[in-house]
């Protein structure tokens, strides 16, 4: 054997090795496990569900459509119904939970509708309805949410995570499909949003890029979960790019706005509008040299 | 039948029916919508197009490349004219716009190599040329932007969304094709960075991650529609990360630099500096107890 | 021909022309260049070998288990060695670089476990270890940033920065290879996180979504190569959304905490708490007129 391939040997033996340290990295015997990729399959095709006639492999006529459409539907239920199952435990509680996530479709759809039409109003730069569901990231991860929080109010442990973070990776926003949102919820632009897991949310809510809704500390690590952590926004407020509003105690009042940057971690009465003080007096301007001073 | 198996069947009827209420997410028929996946297939050949020697297929002979780079150019301008076909609706119309398009290619070019040699010069972390041309997301951005741009410009609609978007989604940076820019731009790291559709970005400008050129206020909605609501950058600009820059009526004088995190709704005259005041001054220490306190 | 297809030909020539002003952009004859596709692929295969159980493709038995991890580290090894030997020119160095790299493996993965565990630790809506390392994006960047730190370390050019903005793209959190990052590092949320390659991080660091590691200027361009940019962070210091601490002179004292939105540039003592002053105060409230004004 040539001396590159034993050393080749060597390290595969070292490594094979260091699986036996017993840590939480070195668990090799995974039976339960859901499948990333199938779940990430999965959200695809609810998409396809939600909006029958965009995401669709060509379908010219009508009951061909629907008929594509049951087979669909069948094919994400089979699909979910395994991987509840695995991490669940159990085939029949998985069958239980499927049935009642798809009950809860035509209510997603229905909440879609209206961030979709929120999505639209507020933002001059959309040309039409069509654009924001082919090409708007907010409308994404909001339709991802909305279905992962079904699955989370169901008991469902891990697959609400990993469909929320799969949104978070393709659009920027961290929405915890824990957290309790309302109609008509508009998010532009979107990067760097979190939205933390305790949030409740109103209706008519906008929120820009930037904005953290997240916990003052989180020190006491896993002492706090479960415990409300995160804030709640009423109907009709907006929040500008970059602000951060924090703490389970903090309720911004409805219809308030809150500027860009504000740092907010006590509740706002309704109707106020916040924004960092004089913002543009904090500058510090260095003007050029004139002419005559050479 | 089981069980479970009637009570799908129940549920694809529910949703098949919930289809029926005539809203936006509704639309069944819809024949006319440009493919997602085939658009993002053409922004990986359009970027071999611009770049002919980085993400080529392993052609080694001269001969064989020039061979290969116009099967390549035949097959996007045959995907393009497709795909602009089904959204204006005329087949004439995308054969006029596909061959502009292509004839703006060099011109764009031009461009592509000024934004590569400001991403070299600009970054010291930066080990060559070809690191920046194969792993930085802003000049990935800018490129896909440029492209899109021509399109945007030529009236196309929806399709440059689709294009931007999806490099948003690669690079976290969301620059609205209608957006001008001219020549030598830099952005480094990039993510959270959105410049909005009527901003105008003069030459040797440069942006870093999390700055935002956006619209003082879009409660006005699809009324503000074609309408100035963003800034103008002018020559020779360094704008440091987090700094949002707001309103149709903001200008950048030429060779300003604007701080970190400022934040600015007003014009900057040339050649000023601004930085958020004093900014270490702000803040507020709080100390460890020293030893003999205790 | 027809006049569509003449013009095509036309327009074909012209950027096949265009290939010939001898720029960067137009270089064509490219025979050294990793491949991204096969360094993407190897990062997934990589993280298989790191975390044994959790993405394999569905091995029940142990011996299974052990036959398919050294088949797949003997394919990485193969394609790493192919790739290294493409930038780096020599297969014989390549060969070394690749042994030094895997016999890395027990200590990264000795420290990616201790990030585990300060992510578990860190954040109560953790539900278990499994949903950390299925699911958060913080673990998938700093697993990605260990690896590619080491290929760094051993003077491979261009592959590492390949794998972390990869990373980049997924989870928008930017760690440059030639960061050093101590054990216990735990990054919440993550979007919008650049941490800069001559940043030096001790243990038990705690980092938000929009931090930034930086420099204080880079107008020095490629001058600055190689010098000490970036900050010093030590032991046991949580760094809130949104803070900026710049400068290779700046040393961030073990145990302080840094706050939101916090802009540093020179050093702070151990265990210092810092948040920007009186953040609330600066809010300028606009609150709503009252029944009785009417």
């Amino acid at each position: 054997m040539a001396p590159f391939e034993q050393e080749i040997e060597a390290i595969v033996d070292t490594i094979l090795e260091d699986y036996l340290h017993g840590r939480d990295i070195d668990r090799i015997d995974l039976f339960k496990q859901p499948d990333k990729d199938i779940i990430i399959d999965m959200i695809g095709k609810l998409r396809r569900i939600i909006f029958p006639g965009y995401f669709t492999e060509k379908t010219y006529r009508i009951y061909n459509a629907k008929h594509n459409l049951s087979m669909l539907i069948e094919d994400v239920m089979f699909h979910l119904t395994e991987q509840v199952g695995l991490v669940m435990g159990s085939k029949q509680e998985a069958e239980r939970i499927c049935l009642a996530f798809f009950r809860a479709i035509p209510q997603v759809r229905a909440l879609v509708q209206t961030d979709l039409q929120a999505s639209y109003d507020g933002d001059p730069a959309a040309s039409g309805k069509d654009e924001v569901i082919f090409s708007y990231p907010g409308l994404f991860a909001i339709t991802v949410y909305r279905l992962a929080h079904v699955l989370y109010s169901l008991g469902v442990p891990m697959i609400p995570r990993i469909m929320t973070e799969h949104a978070h990776s393709v659009t920027g926003i961290d929405i915890h499909p824990g957290a309790t949102v309302g109609e008509y919820f508009f998010i532009d632009h979107g990067t760097g949003i979190v939205i933390g897991e305790t949030t409740v949310i109103g209706d008519h809510v906008k929120i820009y890029q930037g904005v953290t809704l997240g916990a003052l500390s989180t020190r006491g690590g896993q002492n706090l979960r479960g415990k409300r952590r995160h804030p709640t926004i009423e109907d009709h407020v907006t929040i500008y790019a970059g602000a951060s509003i924090l703490g389970g105690e903090t309720v911004i009042g409805s219809n308030s706005v809150i500027g860009s940057n504000a740092f907010i971690t006590s509740s706002i009465a309704p109707g106020t509008t916040v924004t960092p003080k004089t913002q543009e007096l904090q500058l510090r301007v260095k003007e050029p040299k004139k002419e005559n001073d050479k």
